[in-house]
């Protein structure tokens, strides 16, 4: 090939030197090369290659579905019947289903699920969503306070996007969050050139936060960046822990006095666990402390893809806020309806979790017995990991309240630290792709979250059923016991 | 409420002086005031307000389900199985229905839609797709090249994004951009705070793209911008030309000769009326061109959302790379990552698309009657609207050789411009508006997508059935006449 071809391969248009420097340095951990890996090497086991294990066990991603767990019945039926209306004419599905796909159908344009919504989406559904806020909180919510958006990632990172400018002579808007933290802000915050002004969680104070610590980050960054937001995911990810109401109230104050607006990631909000743990919304408590700290900002999120449901692949969620600005929130309509809408598959299953069936409605024993089935089968892989995980020699796992995960501690030998370094990779990098390589699991290195400096941990999810989690420990505990002794 | 309170409503974080500048001055006129306000009088309208016209018509957006379009049945009956899949032990479905149902839930995590997908899309439909592409253009198609997205627009947006910086030493990187052209270019382009080059179509040959415009337009904007992508629309939207094969001939060799990127919008390839016309795709007619034209960087995009399936709603489409950087590629698949994955069951309808019934198989009959029951049913309507609009006294619309919409020009008198610069208004917004506020009717202003200098336009798409677009015509022309009168 010419080299002097304006476009041979040497002199492309877009290479790793000319794109966006901020897309080369974002980081995904979630779907890092850990991941990536394991896709291979399940590729290579289809193949019939022979490795050291029979098959790949992803326990990097909360992904239910893809783990075992069958969908909520109630919330597929709605959606057959809305995709498929010729459905509402069988006697397949029970008469509260029917009545709920013809009312949504009648909320789309032309009665189709094909048609554009709303960009903040359907109306009706919006109204579901703040009947559903309104019976949580025991306080009032405007549907038009509500944006449905694919997932509660694309909201977060819409939101996060009014904080963007591209002025190089302003200090870039700072956002807090939580270290450890799911890498989606991370990595966010990356691709809009945003400034991350991590806080630590207190592992061992079963990652709660720590106002003196978020006192300290704050001050230490307030020189670089013009610090805007502060991000709480509760119940934590990675860290599974569920804040109380008092740490909450200090959360809110620390908002308050520093004139910060509020992220609350509340897509575990149905996932609590511990004995005692309880999920208050953020909205809920702000409201309830009142003057003056019931007029901050704050955008709360939701998504169709955790609790019991864990419908990630429809793509369900959305952001509503409190106290946003009229004239703001003008031009973040505006923003998102370039996008057009979010789908409308994903806006019905959102529907069918905010606007659930009730006793005495056709659907509702058999909608409860399969979400108690999967609420305490979570339940009960809670304290199972938890359990399971301290009782191997040099690993440390916090108790698992809510969401999730679990993100145990590992005390590393010297020579792995070193022999990693010397490979240019985080030692929990390193770990995780032994473990991969030798077992076939598949979990996410604490450095993909951030962690204090010289600790290691990693992510698992709780989602492996019971007995292939068993499995999971076996393989686990082997190859944990077999690297500490090299 | 006290204003010393860090956080009064006087003191938010988020003001309109505060915010993202580029979502302040972004404009997306498809969903801009004229559709706020449409919105607006059928809420009135359903509250039993007496207005001078008894419906509004929609005719601002390419949503032909919401105009009356049935859904291909085909497509609808995967969903629904793939959806819940106990109606695979049903009679309901032919045989294909639920072959390709189950090869679907094959691919997906746990056999569940609502596991998440590569981020890339699931692999068995982008193999589909591939097929799809090879047999279109007679050119083989790596299955890799090709990332599933929710709906053409976020593949869009998620390659501009590869061209954003924020060096602000360095010229920002310069779109070129058809003029007119979908606002979604436009909107994206303000928001990444990228470089709009437009360079205009020319309207008495059929809004053709001229060479000489395009060198013109290149040379004008290089001082500012550093030039770096050429965005083709074919067939055009808001335009409705279908670029012959020589046109685009032309458009390579301009864009081999000045180094440029080339997104090849494609989304309404299945959408062409006029005698003699034919779509090419620009993949085909580069590779066909040989070295060292075969070698330039191309993206092309499809959808679900236009051609004869309509299906806006569910949010399918992808992004097709030619002679991309590999390592770019690993950075950009990376990006995309931080969203997990388009919606599962948009990626389904995008593989009843590519992979649709054949002759001999049971749906094959049926789908092949929809599919050209809606084809002939626009190409019917393209040839009305086009005929109907240049009876009209001061109004000239080129032929709509293709896509969904027209784009006619408006003589508009002295005195109505004077008075829309009175209030500060593009004349064709103020035309608009009234046409709104005295018809129901719903179009865009040719202002939104951009025109020559003091030449005023409108979009309407063709979507509006038959029996709709009469009577949408004795409206339009009633007024039309006072208007111009007035």
């Amino acid at each position: 090939m010419s080299t002097s071809s304006p476009n041979s391969s040497s002199n492309r248009v877009l290479t790793v030197d000319t794109i966006n420097p901020n897309v080369i340095t974002m980081e995904y951990a979630v779907r890092g090369p850990i991941v990536i890996r394991a896709v291979e090497l399940e590729k290579e086991l289809e193949n019939g290659a022979k490795l050291p294990f029979d098959r790949v066990i992803k326990a990097n991603i909360g992904d239910a579905h893809a783990m075992g767990q069958t969908p909520i019945t109630f919330i597929r039926q709605v959606i057959a019947c809305t995709t498929d209306p010729s459905l509402l004419k069988t006697n397949l599905y029970p008469e509260d289903v029917k009545q709920k796909a013809l009312s949504l159908l009648g909320a789309c344009g032309g009665g189709s699920v094909g048609a554009y919504t709303q960009s903040n989406g359907i109306e009706l559904i919006r109204k579901h969503i703040a009947q559903f806020i309104e019976r949580r909180d025991k306080i009032f919510c405007d549907p038009d306070s509500i944006c449905i958006s694919g997932g509660a990632s694309e909201a977060i990172r819409n939101v996060l996007k009014l904080f963007i400018h591209h002025d190089s002579t302003k200090k870039k808007a700072g956002i807090m969050v939580p270290i450890p933290q799911y890498p989606l802000y991370s990595a966010s915050i990356e691709e809009f050139n945003l400034g991350q002004v991590g806080y630590f969680l207190e592992e061992e104070k079963n990652w709660a936060l720590d106002l003196e610590e978020l006192e300290r980050s704050l001050k230490e960054h307030q020189e670089k960046f013009d610090v805007k937001v502060i991000v709480v995911i509760n119940p934590g990810n990675p860290t599974g822990q569920v804040l109380t109401k008092e740490n909450i109230e200090n959360i809110i104050k620390f908002a308050y006095k520093n004139n910060l607006f509020i992220f609350a990631d509340e897509v575990y909000q149905e996932n609590v666990y511990a004995e005692g743990a309880k999920f208050y919304s953020f909205r809920k408590i702000m409201k309830e402390m009142g003057s003056p700290y019931d007029k901050l900002e704050l955008a709360s999120f939701y998504s169709c893809s955790k609790g019991y449901m864990g419908e990630c692949g429809l793509r369900g969620g959305y952001v509503q806020f409190d106290n946003f600005d009229p004239q703001v929130y003008v031009h973040f309509k505006k923003m998102i309806s370039a996008k057009l809408c979010s789908t409308v598959l994903g806006q019905i299953a959102m529907d069918c979790i905010v606007d659930h069936p009730q006793p005495g409605d056709p659907s509702y024993n058999f909608w409860f017995e399969e979400k108690n089935a999967v609420l305490s089968s979570l339940n009960q892989r809670a304290k199972l990991v938890t359990e399971s995980y301290n009782k191997i020699e040099g690993v440390h796992c916090q108790q698992v309240q809510g969401a999730m995960y679990a993100f145990p501690k590992i005390c590393l030998p010297e020579k792995a630290i070193k022999e990693a370094q010397l490979l240019g990779e985080q030692p929990d990098f390193f770990y995780a792709k032994k473990l991969l390589e030798e077992t076939g699991i598949c979990i996410v290195p604490g450095s993909g979250f951030g962690q204090r400096p010289n600790t290691w941990h990693f992510r698992t999810t709780i989602l492996p059923q019971i007995e292939l989690f068993n499995e999971m420990l076996v393989r686990f505990k082997t190859f944990h016991e077999r690297f500490l002794a090299r």
